[in-house]
């Protein structure tokens, strides 16, 4: 069983770039062809309608694979469509596994003790059905929330020590409001850096051979300063840094959270690269019926955008 | 459309009772009936157990639903399933409304805005599907966590001004590390009072004809003194108060967090009433054979011990 740090750092250097994609697949967004289809062939269902967020889901794991270490889902754009939906976010997560890439569940699931057990099982451990052990979700990694403190996080690390899974702590958001409770002074420092110390301990048992530990960090790229505060105090965990391209940040803003030696992070982009045929330049390119190749265009770009900054650690 | 915490007020007079009751099922604590009916007849598959755990649901609903004005269920305890854990949780969900039983589905959801959208939409409000709008899962109120600030809660606002829904936010949680971050002292008070302003601030433009704002609280019993502070802080909030059995507070734990006329708390109890079958005195009068009977009795006991200190406003 390997370590998911260690796993997730090596995909990167294969890969040679710290980019994630994040699939947050939504309905109205999606390029025409894709919504024509499955509005008319199924009388705009609620089916045909998963099936067009699934399908494009799909395309975008295609497009993406050879790139990439690492996709994100989010769930909550299939939760919107209930239990079927969900059973849609399922079946991406297992076919972006099957394309050889790293999962992280965008979850931010929170809860006491003996539920946060439940969610844990569920999402990163195993089941057991008719005398043999299940896997339900089967992400790689998932996010979560830390208002509940270290019980609520407990059942997750079990997943990360037994069976080679990771987790992301919001430490920091990237939204707007993000600073209204996190950013609030405690004690002689702001709330998230006491998330980090907690994010510390919480991953000091798990870190891998390449010295990172398999407990990372939610950090946006909106707020480079306070990036650069949370990497001082946790320079052993990954970051999984939202909030590049769509929402304003830029390759500049991530070098608070990068390490000195130039590890130490994925970069996700979600909107400007699924849905790259809605911007400028992919738009004018490419259009709605080329949007596979505004993806990958989009994507390139974004790899040569964090080249200038990101060594890859090789 | 009436306003939600007026609907809750209305149904917790109608009962003459707070207490509300929280649906944790959970396979491996089901009376042995139950388990032995869906692990024989369907060779003990992943449909089987779920099967198992929405009839012990539904029965649940059944006994309690006379009794008192709202159910809990807890996502995780269906999700941990997977999917088709999910569609039993819709289907529970459902069915507890149609018994006439508001449902505040504990789901702890919490999200940066956009996604947050998708996740109240999903919950609380109305998806567009094939020319008309449907609902997904059809709760009246979830709970959700704060860490993200204003713009992951506005959402729901909309669908709490929009529809007469309602949110619980997560202020001071009732597991034993709730402490860890929730107490931190920040600007002279602790971090769960800025989230309480945060609250009032939220919910002030929902407060119904019996004063109380749609926008509530998750304060747990087990912390009474903090109760009492949030309640200063938050005079016009219904309270969701868990905590209280077997998480070992007490009726007058409850105290703190119950108005100085005895209103604004539901006080939530999970695995006392559902799993009563499992804990003196009623596994020796009831034993695991007569389980219903077990829950009817544990729910008109904790309704008696909440009596001596609920006025229920009437």
């Amino acid at each position: 069983m390997k370590n998911f740090a260690d796993r997730l750092n090596s995909e990167i250097e294969a890969r040679g770039t710290a980019a994630i994609v994040g699939i947050d697949p939504r309905f109205e967004l999606l390029p025409m062809p894709l919504r024509r289809k499955f509005d008319g062939a199924r009388g705009g269902s609620l089916r045909g309608l998963v099936s067009a967020i699934r399908t494009f889901s799909q395309e975008i794991i295609d497009i993406v694979a050879p790139h990439v270490a690492a996709v994100k889902p989010q769930i909550a754009f299939f939760e919107m469509y209930g239990w079927i939906g969900l059973q849609a976010y399922a079946e991406v997560v297992r076919y972006a596994r099957k394309a050889g890439l790293i999962v992280i569940g965008d979850v931010k699931r929170g809860d006491i003790g003996s539920t946060a057990l439940a969610y844990a099982t569920g999402h990163l451990g195993e089941i057991p059905v008719a005398g043999h052990l299940a896997e339900m979700w089967m992400e790689d990694a998932v996010t979560v929330n830390p208002y509940l403190g270290s019980d609520s996080i407990e059942p997750f690390l079990v997943q990360v020590r037994e069976r080679g899974k990771g987790i992301f702590v919001l430490v920091r958001t990237s939204n707007p409001s993000g600073a209204e409770i996190q950013d609030l002074e405690a004690v002689g420092k702001p709330i998230y850096l006491h998330v980090a110390e907690l994010v510390r301990r919480w991953g000091a048992d798990s870190i891998g051979e390449q010295g990172f530990s398999s407990v990372g960090a939610v950090v946006g790229a909106t707020c480079p300063e306070e990036a650069r505060r949370i990497r001082a105090a946790l320079p052993e965990a990954m970051f999984l840094v939202p909030g590049y391209g769509a929402q304003g940040a830029t390759a500049e803003d991530l070098r608070g959270a990068i390490r000195d030696d130039g590890r130490g992070v994925v970069v996700n982009s979600s909107r400007g690269i699924i849905f790259a045929h809605r911007r400028k330049p992919y738009m004018d390119e490419f259009g709605e019926t080329r949007w596979q190749e505004a993806v990958e265009a989009a994507l390139k770009d974004m790899i040569l955008d964090l080249s200038t900054i990101y060594s890859g650690g090789v």
